[in-house]
């Protein structure tokens, strides 16, 4: 027996999530009502597309910027969407701000790992394989990624802790931004000024 | 007979340039009670020290930042100038936001001529040289220099016309307000976005 889906359930449904009528609908009947469960689907199927989202074009989207309270650091940030429409969505530019405030906070230098130099990732693996001198040969490669992989989460900003839900990495929350809006989204490019610095 | 200086005439004076007591009170002495000449000798005596100020150190400053409405261009600055007094200063803060508007406005690619990359100069000159080529070699460096300026007029913040008073240059106000405050100001850094560009 499955419990009745009303309208108003739909709709609360698609407010929370920004999925489509059709969507929201199936996913309350596969969820048994529990709109919760109901959104636990959807991002799951999301989830699923963003990959395939992540190759169409990005041409619309927001500039936005922070000034730290007495104009001492600042940010501006381009994050690219494929409509006009997503980027005067209120998630949308609430995701923007977010970041903002994430890099005013946090001084990333890079947007992904890929923008590392070379040399940059090259003198950190030294360092790490440095310091495990006397570790156990099976040990070391671990150790050493491990190293790495804290290296990204500082300096790259879709690897970093989300400030805002430490529990989430950037990352995830630009997925879920994604999987929301149904739409491919970019974070472009960013620059943080810190006064004399 | 010299008109009497009130208190009120000095302070008045004060709000509207910035500069020290005695200097407004003498400048108004000196123009007779006249506020507007006594502005116009304040201005001269600032701007006679504006190069020795160059050279002093400043750390401190504003960043500031100025969104298009649509989000669709963005405008982060530094100006630094030597005390944070300064830098809360009505008058500097509307220097700095000036800036903003007229870096979003014409989209220079540097703060000064020094900036420019000596390649891009020389293909400037290049140019130049090839559209004047059969006109008297006289007049051929006059020329040239002429298209450089212009050139320059385009892409150096401090070079172009300022767009709040088109008869004045960035750098004009720039030593405006240098005399006004009495401190050495630096446009530090800047950068554009323009959305998809």
């Amino acid at each position: 027996m499955s419990a009745p889906i009303s309208a108003q359930m739909v709709n609360e449904l698609r407010g929370r999530t920004g999925a489509g009528l059709m969507d929201c609908k199936k996913a309350l009947v596969e969820a048994n009502g529990n709109s919760e469960e109901a959104i636990t689907i959807l991002r799951k199927k999301g989830a699923a597309s963003a990959a395939k989202k992540a190759e169409r074009t990005t041409k619309e989207g927001l500039i936005e910027s922070y000034i730290h309270v007495g104009g001492k650091v600042g940010v501006l940030i381009e994050v690219n969407c494929e409509t006009d429409f997503v980027a005067r969505n209120d998630g949308f530019k609430t995701f923007v701000r977010d970041l903002c405030l994430q890099i005013a906070a946090t001084s990333p230098l890079y947007v992904s790992r890929d923008q590392v130099p070379e040399a940059d990732l090259a003198k950190e693996r030294e360092i790490a394989l440095a310091q495990v001198v006397g570790k156990p040969p099976a040990a070391v490669q671990k150790i050493v990624e491990g190293k790495l992989e804290r290296f990204y989460s500082t300096v790259c900003l879709v690897d970093q802790s989300f400030v805002k839900v430490p529990e989430k990495t950037v990352k995830d929350v630009l997925t879920e931004a994604i999987a929301k809006t149904g739409e491919n989204i970019q974070i472009r490019r960013f620059v943080r000024f810190q006064l004399g610095s």
